[in-house]
C-alpha cells in the first residue's frame, strides 16, 4: 500500500505512523515518523510542501504538537497516509527518509504532569496479598474508581538509558529501626503510558465522552521499582522514592488512530461504576469502555519470563483520564498516565517480579541457568509490544530498555 | 538605608527585595523585585544598565534565573542592594519602578515537579488521630524520614485564582457505596513552598551540605484539600484528587538570603535521623539543621482563626531535599516543594479546618457570629506570613487569598 514496499507484518508499517524526536549528526532535535525502518523528517517534509503547520515539528519535543489537539493529529495523519502512499509524493519525500539505526532518538514529550494509574486487578490482588497479607488485598475503593497518584515527571527517561541502583531507607520487619543503603528489592513494572494533549479550563472535567479529544497515544514505560525502598516510606502518603529515581519509556509514540483495531471490550466491571465513569460514546460513536489489545514481553537478560497483554486491564484509558479531571484539575499537553502495572491471570503473564517471584520467594530461571528474584547489577530488561492492527496487521510499539548500574558509592 | 525612603517596619523593605513575575498594560509578563510598594522592572533597568544577564529577566517566569543558580542569585543580590541604596542610581533606577498596584501578578515560577511533604509532627499526630482512630497517630516511619508525595504542578494558581469547589467520589463510613458529589468537607492547609534552582544529574544526591545551592526562596502556599475525597481514595496510594483541583501560591518569592535572619535551630530530633539526614555545615558554615521563624496569620472571612508558625516543625527544608534527591532523583529549575500543614501545639497554632474544628466536631465561630466547619460557597481564605528580619525588621512574604465558588452544575 505504501510505495516503501513495505513486508506486510512489518511493525511500523503504513498503518502504524507513530511520531517521535529524533536528531542526525550534528543537527536539532525534532519530529519524525518511523515508517519501516526509516524516520521520516516532518517539518522537513512539511517545509517543502509549504505547510503552514511545519514550524510545530521543528520543536524539539511533540508538545506543541500536542497543543494543537484532535483534528489536527488527524489532518496529519491524513496528510502521511495520503503521502506515504500515492506515488507521485515519493520524490518529495525521499529525500527526507533516514535510516532508523542511524540517528539518534530524544525523549517525545516535555512531560507535564505524570500520573500512574493501578488498574490491573490481577496486579493489584497480587500486590495487596504480598505487601498486606493481614487485610483483603484489595482495598474497599479498587472497583469503586481508577486509584492513581502523581509520579516524578522530572526523572522519566528515554529507554536505552541506564538506571544506577537507588540507595535510600529500608527497614525490614524485624528491625528495630531503617538502614540506609542500595536497594536489594530494584524491580521493573511493565506498564502503558498515555499521552495526552490539548488542553482543558480549571474547574472543568474531560467527560468521558470527550476523552478522544485528550488521548494522543501511547508508550511502553517501565516504572523501575524499589519494593524495600516503597515498602518502608509509602503509608500513609504513597509511593514517593522508591519510583521517582527514575521511568523509562520508548521512543515512538503510537497515536490511538493506530490503536483503533485493537480496542475490544474490557473484561467487566462489577459492581457498575459511578455514572461519570460509565460507557457511553466517544468520537464516531465508538464506546469508551474500551480495552486494548496489546501483547507484552518482558526479557530479563535474554529470557523472555512474562507476556502480559493489557486485555486484562479493569479501567479503561478514558475512565482513567475522565477520572483524573472530575475534580476540576486540567490536562495540559505533554501530560503523561500509566496504567500501572499490566498483569494478567496467569502467573506467566505478570509484569513484575515482585508478582513473578511472589516477593522473592520463588526465584525465576533464565534460559542461562542463573536464578533471579530482584534485579542484580549488570541486568538489562527489554519490553516490547505489538497491538492489533487492522486486517491481520501488528501494530509495533517498539521497545523499552534498561540496564542496571551499581548504586552510587558514598 | 534606600533612597526609596522606606518606614524601617516595611515588611518589603531593603533586606527582602522578593522577585515575582509582572506585566502593566499592554506590556508582556517579566520579572520584578519587590521594594517598598513599587515593583522594579528588573529587565528594563538591566538592560538600561548593559548587563549581560538582563535577558533572563526579560522571560514570563523566575525558569531561566532559576536554572542559573547559587552564584547567580548572590550577585543579583548584592547588585540589587546597591542600586537601590546608593543614591546615585536614583535617576536610572525610578523610571522603572511602578506602583504595586497598577500591575497585574502573574505565577512566578513555571512549576516542574511539585512535591508536598508532611514535616509537622503537631499536623501529622492529629490526622493520624482523627483519620485512623484505631492506630498510633504517627506511623513507624514518620520520625525517620520527612514523608511527601508528588502533587500537581499544572493545577498550581496564583493567589486571587478562585477555586471552584471540586466534585468527586467519597463514601461516608456507614454507606454501603460510595457517591457522587460536590466535596462537603472543603479545607485548607496553611504551608510554606520552597521555590528550587539549578539542576542536579540523575544519580546524583544534592547532599545536605549543598541544598543551599538549589534553595532559592519562598512563597505562602494553600494546599486547598477536599477531606471527604481524600478519605476515600487515599489508601493505599495516597491522596490524588482530594488535593490536585488547586493549590495556592503567593506572588513574590522570598529568597533564601532574606531569610538568613529567620533561621533558628529545630525543635529537636529523636530519634536521631540517618546520616544523609543528619546536621552539618551548609553555605558561609551554616547549619543545615535549620527551622525558619516565620509567623503565619489565616483569616476566614475577616476573622483570624489561626496563628501557626514555622518554627514548630520537625523538619529542616535541607534535609526535605536532601530525602528529595537521595535515590538519585534530579532537580530542575521550577520545582517546587512544600512543608505539609504548619501546626504547632496550641490549638489556635493548628494550620487546617480538619484539626481547628477537630474534623467537624468543633466548630469555629467567626467575628460575624457565624459558625464554620470546612469551607462553604462564597468563602474567602487570606493567609499571611512574615519573617524574623535583620535588626528588629520583618521580612513579609505578602499573602496568599482564594475565594470558593460553588461547584459545577452537570
Amino acid at each position: 500500500m505504501t510505495w516503501l514496499n513495505l513486508p506486510s507484518d512489518h511493525l511500523f508499517g503504513i498503518e502504524n505512523l507513530p511520531y517521535g524526536v529524533f536528531s542526525t549528526a550534528g543537527t536539532s532535535p525534532r519530529v519524525g515518523v518511523r515508517i519501516g525502518d526509516a524516520v521520516l523528517d516532518l517539518p522537513a517534509v512539511a517545509e517543502a510542501a509549504g505547510m503552514e503547520s511545519a514550524a510545530v515539528w521543528r520543536a524539539g519535543s511533540l508538545n506543541p504538537f500536542l497543543a494543537e489537539g484532535r483534528s489536527a493529529w488527524r489532518a496529519a495523519r491524513e496528510w502521511l497516509t495520503g503521502i506515504l502512499t500515492d506515488d507521485s509524493h515519493r520524490g518529495a519525500v525521499e529525500p527526507h527518509l533516514h535510516d532508523v539505526a542511524g540517528v539518534t532518538m530524544h525523549l517525545p514529550i516535555e512531560v507535564a504532569d505524570y500520573v500512574d494509574f493501578y488498574a490491573s486487578e490481577h496486579h493489584a490482588t497480587n500486590v495487596g496479598r504480598i505487601f498486606r497479607p493481614d487485610s483483603e488485598p484489595l482495598t474497599p475503593n479498587w472497583k469503586h474508581l481508577p486509584i492513581g497518584y502523581h509520579g516524578r515527571a522530572g526523572t522519566i527517561v528515554l529507554s536505552g538509558t541506564d538506571i544506577v541502583r537507588p540507595s535510600g531507607q529500608r527497614k525490614p520487619p524485624t528491625a528495630d529501626a531503617p538502614t540506609f543503603g542500595p536497594s536489594a528489592r530494584l524491580d521493573i513494572e511493565a506498564e502503558l503510558g498515555f499521552v495526552v494533549g490539548g488542553a482543558s479550563r480549571l474547574g472543568e472535567p474531560v467527560a468521558l465522552a470527550d476523552t478522544d479529544e485528550h488521548l494522543f497515544g501511547v508508550v511502553i514505560l517501565n516504572d523501575w521499582s524499589a519494593r524495600d525502598i516503597q515498602a518502608w516510606e509509602y503509608v500513609p502518603l504513597g509511593p514517593f522514592l522508591g519510583k521517582s529515581f527514575a521511568t523509562s519509556i520508548s521512543p515512538w509514540v503510537v497515536t490511538m488512530d493506530a490503536l483503533r483495531a485493537a480496542r475490544i471490550p474490557l473484561p467487566g466491571q462489577d459492581p457498575e461504576p459511578l455514572e461519570y465513569l460509565r460507557g457511553g460514546e466517544g468520537e464516531d460513536g465508538a464506546s469508551t469502555a474500551y480495552g486494548l489489545d496489546i501483547d507484552y514481553e518482558v526479557e530479563w537478560n535474554g529470557t523472555v519470563v512474562a507476556r502480559p497483554n493489557y486485555r486484562d486491564m479493569y479501567w479503561s484509558p478514558a475512565q482513567m483520564l475522565a477520572h483524573l479531571t472530575v475534580n476540576g484539575a486540567t490536562v495540559r499537553p505533554g501530560d503523561l498516565f500509566a496504567s500501572g502495572t499490566i498483569s494478567g491471570p496467569e502467573k506467566d503473564t505478570r509484569g513484575c517480579f515482585l508478582e513473578l517471584s511472589w516477593s522473592g520467594q520463588e526465584p525465576i530461571t533464565l534460559a542461562d541457568g542463573s536464578q533471579r528474584t530482584f534485579l542484580e547489577d549488570g541486568d538489562t530488561v527489554v519490553m516490547r509490544a505489538t497491538a492489533t492492527g487492522p486486517d491481520g496487521a501488528r501494530i509495533g510499539l517498539g521497545e523499552c530498555v534498561g540496564t542496571i548500574r551499581p548504586a552510587r558509592q558514598e
